[in-house]
C-alpha cells in the first residue's frame, strides 16, 4: 500500500503497464485554475518512450483524459482524476518468460509480496510507466509555482562516466537551465550532450544499458519552507524521489562531497545582497535544518542503468526452482535518464507546492 | 509540523535542546514486551556527548523516564511515552549571539519560519539532541527485530578524506559488523579508526569540523517487505534518515557508483543457494522496485561537518541587518559522525519494523 | 480535501454527478482474491436510482469498469481502480437555476468553498451518486469479511413517523436480517414495509420528501477490534458514516436512549455462554472503550429528508443577491433511505475490515 | 494505535489513569501565541473530579507542566508538550478485582486486545482522565478561535429523564450560553439545573449512575469550512467526539428528529439578513454537504451512565472463567456529564481550528 502521497496536495496513483489504464487523482488543487492542457501534454511527451532515438522524432503521444474536477475549463477544487489509456500492449513475450525473474527488476520481490498474483507484464505496477501520472500532477503543480515565480529545472548531470561540468548553484543562470526543457536531449551544454548520447548509443549497440545522474535546481524558493525532522524539505523530497523506479541515490547541495569538507568550507556564510540575506556558496543546497534558506534548492538523483538488457543473464526459474539463463528479446531503452528528467522535475514541484501550502 | 512519523509504529517527538525536557511517544509496540531498559540506556549512551574525547571515558549519562505504556515490567500496548530531562543547560552564550545567524545552522530559516519566536538556545528544536528520543524508540524496535533474527549494524565508512576499505555487502560478516557497537569509536578496522580519530583531532585543533559517511547493513531481512512507489523501502528509509540533522546524502547499494555501471554489471544475477533465491552481487542494496529481495539492506548516509566551529565566520546580524563576523566560543564537537551511528541504526530499525508489520 | 480514507484499506474517491465518470481507488486489498463481480453489480444496483418506483422494476444498471489491480480474474494486491461512467446527464435544468441556492443542498457552502468554480450540475461532487464508489469498495470488503464469517446487515428502521418494531440486538436472527438484502424494499417485516412505502408515496404526491433511520447489525465480530480514543470503533465508523450525504445522526447500541437509563440498566452484564464471554443485553452496541466486546455491532444512522423537493421554497439568487422563490422541476426521489441501506452496509464493512487488519 | 489525531493541529495523547503521568503533544500551533495559562487551568478544573459534590467546593487541582514548545511566555511554533502528573493513586482496590471484568467498562475488550498486559488500574489508558490532555489542547484552540470571534459553548441538555427546554439554535443568545462556563453546574437555566442535580443525587444514593446529553453551539463560524465526504465537518467532529469515553450518540442540528420531518420543513430556507445569506431555521445544524453554511454549528452528544456503580452486578472472573458477582467499593461519580461539558467544548474547538486552517 504505497500509492497515496501528500498532505495538502494529495496524490493517488494506480495502474499497470499492460492493464487498461494508468491514472491519478490529485486532491487539493485550488478551484478556478485554468489548467494549461498543452503544457501537461508537453510534459507527458517529454517523458514518453522514444526519447533515445535521436535519429528519429517518433514519439508516442501520451493522451490523457480528465474524468473529474475540471469544469468549464477550470479546476473545481474537488479531486482531479485523470487516466492515460494503455495502447498496443504486446504481452506475449512476457508470458514466455514469466517464471524467469529478471535481474535488476522487481519481478522477484513482487512475486513474494503479491504471492504470484501481480500483473507481471511489462513490470506491471512497478513499471516506469507509472511515473506518467506523476508528471501529469507535476505539470499542474509547476503551473501554480510559476504564479509565485518559482521555477524548477532538471537536467542530465551525467550518463555513465560522462559528466557535465559544474555550474554555479548558488546563483544559477535560470535562462540556461530552463532552456533545457526545450531540448530533445535534456543536457545543458551541446558538447557534453553529444558525448552522453554516444555513451547511450554504445550501450544500445552492446545490448546493454547505462545509468546517470539528474541534477535539479529550484529557483526563487522563499525561505522558511519545510519543517524540522520528519517533514523536512529533504525528507519530503526524498520520499517522493526514491519512489521513482531506478533511483538509488539522492544528495542535496554538495551532498557526499560535503563529507570531505571542513566545516569552515561547508558552512555557507551569510551576507547582505540588496538588503536580502543570502549566502555566498550553496553547499547546503538551499536547506538548513530541513527548512529552505532562500537560496536555490539543489539536489542530484542517481539512476541505475535500465534493468532490461538484451545480454544473456543468469537467473532462476521460479516455477522449476532451477538456475537458468535469460535473454530478453525486443527493443530496450538503454538509458532511462533522459526520460526521468521531467519526472524528477514533477516530483520536486509537487513537494514544493505541498510544503508551501503548509506554510501559509 | 513534522514531529510525527510512521504508520504501524507511530512516533511523536518533542523538545528543545535547552528546554525542560525532550521526549517521545511510541505508539504501536505490541503488548507484553519486556523492554530491555539496559539496552535502551546503552544505545542512548552511544549517542551521548563526549564521544570524541578519546583520551577520557567521560560520558554524559542520558537518563530517561518512562511515563506511560509500561506496566509491571512490560509494555502495555498503549502509547509508550518517555522523557529525557535536560540538565546543566548554559544559555548565556546563546543570548549574546542570538541575533547573529550561525552559518550552516538552522538559525536563519528557523527565524523566518517561526517569526523569531522559536527557542534559539543550542539550536532549540533543531538540535541534534532531538535524535535521542529516536534512539530510544529505535532500541525498542531493534529488540523486536532481533526476535525475528534481523540485525542492524551501522559504522563509520569515512571521516573527511579517510575512507574505510570496502567489505562484502552481499554476504557481510555479521560478527565483524555487530562488534562495532561495542567499540568506543564505531569503525570496523582499528587502523582506519586511528586515522579517522586523527582527522577529527586535527579538525578540533584547527577550531574546525569534519564530516563523514555512515554505512548501514541490515541482515536477515525477509524478501517482500516494502511497497512500490511512495512507501518504497528506499522512500521510507529516506524520509526518516533525512530528518536526522546534518544529513545531506543517502544512497542504497552501490548508490551513485551504480550510475557509472553498465546494466550487465549492475543487475544482481540470481542463483540458488541451498534452494533459496539469492543474488551474487548486491549493487541494489537488497531492494528492487522498492521491495526487499532477501539480500542484506545496504545504505550510506552522508553527514556534513558540524556547523558549530570556533573559527571566525562572516554572517549577518538580524536585528541590525548588518554584516558582521561571528566567533562561537566554547567547546565544539568537531565531528558528529561517531555519535550519529546509533541514530542511523535506530532509524533503520524503526522503518524495518514499521514495514514488516505492514506486510503481515 | 476529503476524498481519501483508511489506514490499511485506503480509498480515494473522485467524480461529479454530471461529469464524465465517478470512481474509486481501493488500495490494500490482498492479492489473489477472486472478486465476485456479480455481487459488486448486485450491490451497486441496490443503490441505483429507481428504487422507490414500487410499481415498476425499472432500475438503471450501474456499470463499472475495473482499470487496474485486477488480473487474470483476481486482485493483484496493487491499487484496484474502478470507474462508473455517467450517462444521459441532462444539465439544462441546472443551468437555469444555477444562481438559486437550493435549501438543504450543499449549493451555498460549496459556492463559498470553491469560489463558484465547482460543478453545480446535479449536486456535482456533493451528489449522493458519489456513494456508488463506496458501495463498490464495500462489496469487496464484505467478501473478505465473509471469509471470516462476519456478516453486515442494514435495513430501514423508520421512514418518517413509521417505525419498525424492535428486534433482539444482543442475539439477532441473522437469517431474518440477511434476507432483507434480497427485497425490493429493504425493511424487515412486510406490514411495516407497506406503511413505509405509503409514507414515501404520500410524500411524492405532496411534491415533498421524507427522512428515516437505517439500523445496522454486524454479526460474528471478534472481541478486541478497535482502539481507544481517536481510532475507536465508534470514531472510525462515525467518520465514514457522517460522510454519506444526508446523514445527521448516529448512535450505537441504545444510543440516545441509554442517556435515560441508570447505570445498573445500561451496563451489559457478563455471563458465560458455552464457555464464551457474552453479555445478556447489548446496550453498548458491541463496543466498550472503543473496542469490540464480541457482541453484535449495532448502530443507527439518521437520514434527513431528501433536499430536492418539488414544492416552492424561498431562497436567494446569488448573482443578484436578492430573495426569490425556487421551484425545482422534474422527478425527485422522495426518500433516499432505501437506497442508502447498501451504502451504510458498505461503510460498515470497510471500517470493520480496516480495523481487523490493523489488529493482526 | 489511536492516540494521534489531526491534520493541521496534530495531537498525540498518552497515559494511564494510575501511571506516572498523562500528557499530550500539540503540534501545529502558530508561533508567538501568548498562551493564557490561567484559562488552561480553568478549563482543566472544569473537568476535574469533584464536580458532583454540590455540597462542597472541593476540587482536585489539575496541575500541568509544559515541557517544550513554549519559550519566553509564548509558543515557539514547534511541538507543545504538556504533562499532568498523577497523584495519590490508590491501586489496591483494583488489584483485588482485576480478574472481574466490570460491566460497561473496557476491561474485557482491553484484556483481549492487549492480551492481559494493559494497565487495569482505574481503567488505565481507557480512563476518562485521558480527556484532560484534550481539554488542555482545546483551551489553546479556543484562544485562537476567539481571535477570529468564534465561540464554543457546551452545556447539559439532559440528565436522565430531565431535559432542558429548547433554545433558539438558529440565532442563539451567546451571552446566555457563554455564561454557563462560569457555573458550578453547567446547565443553562437554574430551575432545570436543580432538577438535574436532584437526579444525580438520587443516583448516588441508589449506588447507581445516570447518563445525559451535552448540547454544543459554535457561533460565528464562517461559511465554507469542511470538506465533502471523509473530512466533512460532521465526520471530523464525530471522529473526535466518539473518542470521548462514554459517548454513544451524536446528532447535528435536528438530528434524529429531522428523520420525522418532511423536506419542506427540514430544508432551512435562505433569506438575506443585512445582505448576508442566512437561513431562518437551523435544522441542519450549520452544515450542508459537510461544509459550514454560516449558521451556528449545533450538535448533541449522548453520554451513557457512568459504568462504575456500587450496586452488585453479575460478571465473569477471567482467571477462573466462572460467573460471579461484582460489587465495586469506594466513591463513584454517579454522572460524568457535567465534567464532560468542557471536554466536548475542547473537541469542538480543536476540529474547528484544524478545518479552518485547512481552508486558508
Amino acid at each position: 500500500m504505497g500509492m497515496t502521497w501528500g498532505k495538502n496536495i494529495k496524490l493517488s496513483i494506480f495502474g499497470e503497464s499492460h492493464g487498461k489504464a494508468i491514472g491519478i487523482i490529485v486532491d487539493g488543487l485550488p478551484p478556478g485554475m485554468e489548467l494549461n492542457l498543452d503544457l501537461i501534454s508537453e510534459e507527458l511527451n517529454r517523458r514518453a518512450p522514444g526519447k533515445n532515438d535521436f535519429s528519429t522524432t517518433r514519439k508516442e503521444s501520451e493522451k490523457f483524459e480528465i474524468l473529474s474536477g475540471f469544469f468549464a475549463g477550470r479546476t473545481t477544487g474537488t479531486p482531479l482524476a485523470a487516466v492515460i489509456y494503455n495502447e498496443n500492449q504486446q504481452s506475449r513475450e512476457y508470458e514466455k518468460i514469466r517464471h524467469l525473474i529478471r535481474p535488476g527488476h522487481a519481478d522477484y520481490p513482487g512475486y513474494v509480496k503479491y504471492q504470484g498474483f501481480n500483473d507481471y507484464r511489462g513490470g506491471g505496477h512497478f513499471s516506469g510507466r507509472l511515473t506518467a501520472p506523476l508528471v501529469f500532477a507535476g505539470a499542474c503543480a509547476k503551473q501554480l509555482l510559476l504564479e509565485e515565480n518559482i521555477w524548477v529545472a532538471s537536467y542530465i548531470k551525467s550518463i555513465g562516466e560522462i559528466e557535465e561540468r559544474d555550474i554555479d548553484l548558488a546563483y544559477p543562470d535560470s535562462e540556461l537551465l530552463l532552456h533545457v526543457r526545450k531540448k530533445e536531449f535534456p543536457a545543458i551544454f551541446a558538447e557534453t550532450a553529444e558525448m552522453m548520447k554516444g555513451a547511450i548509443q554504445k550501450a544500445r549497440e552492446d545490448q546493454d544499458s547505462v545509468g546517470g545522474v539528474v541534477e535539479t535546481v529550484v529557483g526563487n524558493v522563499p525561505p522558511g519552507i519545510g519543517d524540522p525532522f520528519f517533514n523536512s524539505m529533504e525528507s519530503s523530497l526524498a520520499q517522493i524521489i526514491f519512489s521513482i523506479p531506478g533511483v538509488k541515490g539522492l544528495e542535496f547541495g554538495s551532498g557526499f562531497d560535503v563529507t570531505r569538507m571542513k566545516g569552515s568550507q561547508a558552512n555557507d556564510c551569510y551576507y547582505l545582497k540588496k538588503n536580502e540575506i543570502k549566502t555566498r556558496s550553496n553547499h547546503n543546497g538551499g536547506i538548513l535544518g530541513g527548512i529552505t534558506n532562500g537560496m536555490p534548492l539543489v539536489f542530484r538523483t542517481a539512476f541505475k542503468p535500465t534493468a532490461s538488457i538484451g545480454k544473456a543473464q543468469s537467473t532462476v526459474n521460479l516455477e522449476k526452482m532451477s538456475e537458468t539463463v535469460l535473454q530478453i528479446k525486443g527493443r530496450h531503452d538503454p538509458c532511462i535518464v533522459p526520460r526521468a528528467v521531467p519526472v524528477v522535475e514533477a516530483a520536486a514541484a509537487l513537494v514544493l507546492l505541498d510544503l508551501i501550502i503548509d506554510n501559509r
